[in-house]
């Protein structure tokens, strides 16, 4: 093994890096190591004169009239034209609205509901056991309201188990726990391939990773605002639908907004054409307004690269905390369970700790300012404890690494998580 | 008829309204008579600097830890509770979350269970033809995945339509057109003497009238936080089920914030116990925050009374409107379409104009800084055209109405409506 960079080559390699200049788009607390923006993303240095604009300006002044004056109509539009950029979706296809778990509902019926017209003895929707919960508790419902049936494979498992009987395979992009990610080219084309329909959820991968829906010839997909987006805390989701399939079907959540003509008060309702039916109820305008924000900070990456750039640092930065890991902290039985593989890597990196209590020596790296997070195993060697660490393009630096480690290896040598307090904590991904 | 007030008259009745205090919680702007407040409510005094706190501090400085420090995740309980105490529920009954249409769609569905599991025969939901749209279109989304018959009735056909058919009676408590009343404890025991359930959408009545949803026995309810609520635009809604039916079923918008355990990332959905259930994907913290420093503006009238005395001087400020228009504008064929009986009347006064455009003279009621809406009709006697205008009394004075009439009564004899530009123009009811 080569010597692992000390902290002046991590200093070089930031005084290097073309994209630190992103860095100052966000304010971020002091004494604060944050690698946690794959749950929640940090603060862009615009959302709080943005956010008092709206409530203050907007809202306050502007009352009624700013929705037309201010374009609060059309934000579910033009924000999600702007998430558009960043995964593949051409102008017009996605919008903002509700949470991912709703969007979720929306698509996967559409999708059912495709499925049932088309090919009505494919009564399966396939999924990853270790997908994020809500995604399978959708599912579930949806399954249990259409008679379908939702079957969980392991993610090795999963292109064998595309067969006749697969209307839909919904995936996570990125493997929330492990970071692992699924190619959603080729799974799209095994499932077209087969027959079925391919949905997929972009919680961990809109802008974190390269995303084409187009390009992947996908089918629908959701995602998330409050992570990778730095939207803010339960920020509007997003939703795609594939232009071959946006005006084919009602979404169920038919509510007014997504209404062919919303104020014209008809009584019965009629879907807009395309992808603004997936609309419901009012938008969250402070909330699409922050959100925004985020999205315009990777927006800001466009002329040095875009989220091309961003990719490679952010691999950048998982090789080097997975070589200081390796090189700092090898007496202590951490093993990463996020893949090696540079092409299955998403934007984080989590290490299972069979030797030590993960949730005290994450309460510990917390206490002392490095935020990553905690995530329950079920006990088994396939689903163990882990250390989750985010690592944010943005705004992470390679200092930022090292000095991660440099803390993770300390408080293992000194046995200082046997101090930390087991409160038990929610915590949100 | 007695001689009108006059605007003196109107300034003694603001200096002896025991409430007036309460006009200082809001920010409203320079120029301004805002009689909008059931369209969307007025700026509270507190939420801007709420909005930053939740910004900078809990966001900015506390990222993903304040889901705990600073109360995010039991934000939907803790703003649902304090709605509760204006709509007549008990702690634990309520909650905030998505929007209304969403909230519908969730108990619409459970209503529709529990009438399919108990009585399969009953088959349709019976709702007035001149509901909130959004709320008629989420019931035929409904009606057709069930298999069930939306039937629309005029206000006073719906008594009589309850019969053996009708699995669930679904009303807007106050019309959104007419600002007319259902008396909501007489129906819903028509419908449960019928063997029906009763769900209301409380949207023009939570935090305008007294709403007692225990003392009716209503079965369950979803309301509005951006309207008499003053949550800001597009705030999160809320929905409240009666606790006989909340455990009973699974709400199809199954997501991780309504498990019983989210935190433990189980694979399969088992529903939290009670209301909390109607949760779904993580809630919009922002928006919640903002809505509770609404909710707050209305619970500051307790001391003074409370609903009760907030409903009163409404229906002083509607009684003043009423005359006032009846005596100044008497020459010009407007017609109060709200009921002149007091305990059917909500908290506007909607005003048929058959001899001028109405759109027109909204117009020009807004270029003098008077707002209130206009709401087109379908052209018959039975649906007019409509001059619609809110009364919200923690912050409408009677100043402010007899003001608005002085205006309204001069653009009408100086014919001025017929300068107004015709650029038609969404709004947001």
């Amino acid at each position: 093994m080569t010597e692992p960079l000390t902290r002046p080559d991590c200093a070089a390699l930031d005084a290097a890096d073309p994209l630190r200049s992103l860095r100052a788009l966000f304010t971020l607390p002091d004494g604060v190591n944050y690698l946690d923006g794959n749950s929640l993303g940090v603060l862009p240095a615009a959302a709080p004169a943005r956010a008092a604009q709206v409530v203050q300006q907007e809202w306050g002044d502007g009352l009624i009239r700013s929705w037309n004056t201010a374009g609060w109509i059309t934000l579910p539009q033009r924000v999600g034209d702007k998430i558009g950029r960043l995964v593949g979706a051409k102008p017009g296809e996605l919008v903002t609205a509700d949470s991912t778990s709703i969007n979720l509902y929306k698509v996967l019926s559409a999708a059912i509901e495709i499925a049932k017209q088309g090919q009505p003895g494919r009564r399966v929707i396939l999924s990853e056991r270790s997908n994020f919960p809500t995604d399978l508790y959708i599912a579930q419902s949806l399954a249990k309201q259409h008679g379908f049936e939702l079957e969980l494979a392991t993610s090795d498992q999963i292109a064998a188990r595309l067969d006749e009987r697969v209307a839909v395979l919904m995936l996570t992009q990125v493997n929330y726990r492990t970071g692992a990610i699924h190619d959603m080219a080729a799974l799209t084309a095994q499932a077209h391939a087969k027959g079925a329909l391919a949905l997929w959820d972009l919680a961990h991968s809109a802008g974190a990773l390269l995303v084409d829906l187009n390009g992947a010839d996908a089918d629908f997909a959701v995602g998330c605002g409050y992570k990778y987006l730095n939207g803010g805390p339960g920020a509007p989701a997003f939703v795609w639908a594939h232009p071959r399939h946006t005006s084919r079907f009602w979404q169920p959540l038919s509510g007014w907004m997504g209404h062919a003509s919303p104020f014209t008060f008809d009584t019965a309702y009629q879907p807009a054409e395309g992808v603004s039916r997936y609309l419901c109820g009012t938008p969250s305008v402070i909330g699409l307004s922050v959100l925004e924000c985020g999205v315009d900070t990777l927006l800001a990456a466009e002329p040095m690269g875009g989220m091309a750039a961003l990719r490679e640092k952010s691999l950048a930065l998982t090789d080097l905390f997975l070589a200081q890991v390796a090189a700092r902290c090898a007496d202590h039985g951490l093993r990463s369970v996020t893949p090696a593989d540079r092409q299955r890597r998403g934007s984080q990196v989590s290490l299972a700790c069979p030797g030590v209590s993960g949730y005290a020596v994450m309460q510990a790296l917390i206490a002392r300012g490095v935020i990553g997070d905690f995530r329950a195993g079920d006990g088994s060697e396939a689903e163990p404890d882990l250390l989750r660490f985010g690592f944010t393009p943005l705004y992470t630096r390679y200092v930022d690494v090292h000095d991660a480690v440099t803390t993770l290896a300390d408080i293992l040598a000194t046995e200082q998580w046997r101090e930390a307090r087991f409160n038990q904590k929610a915590a949100v991904t």
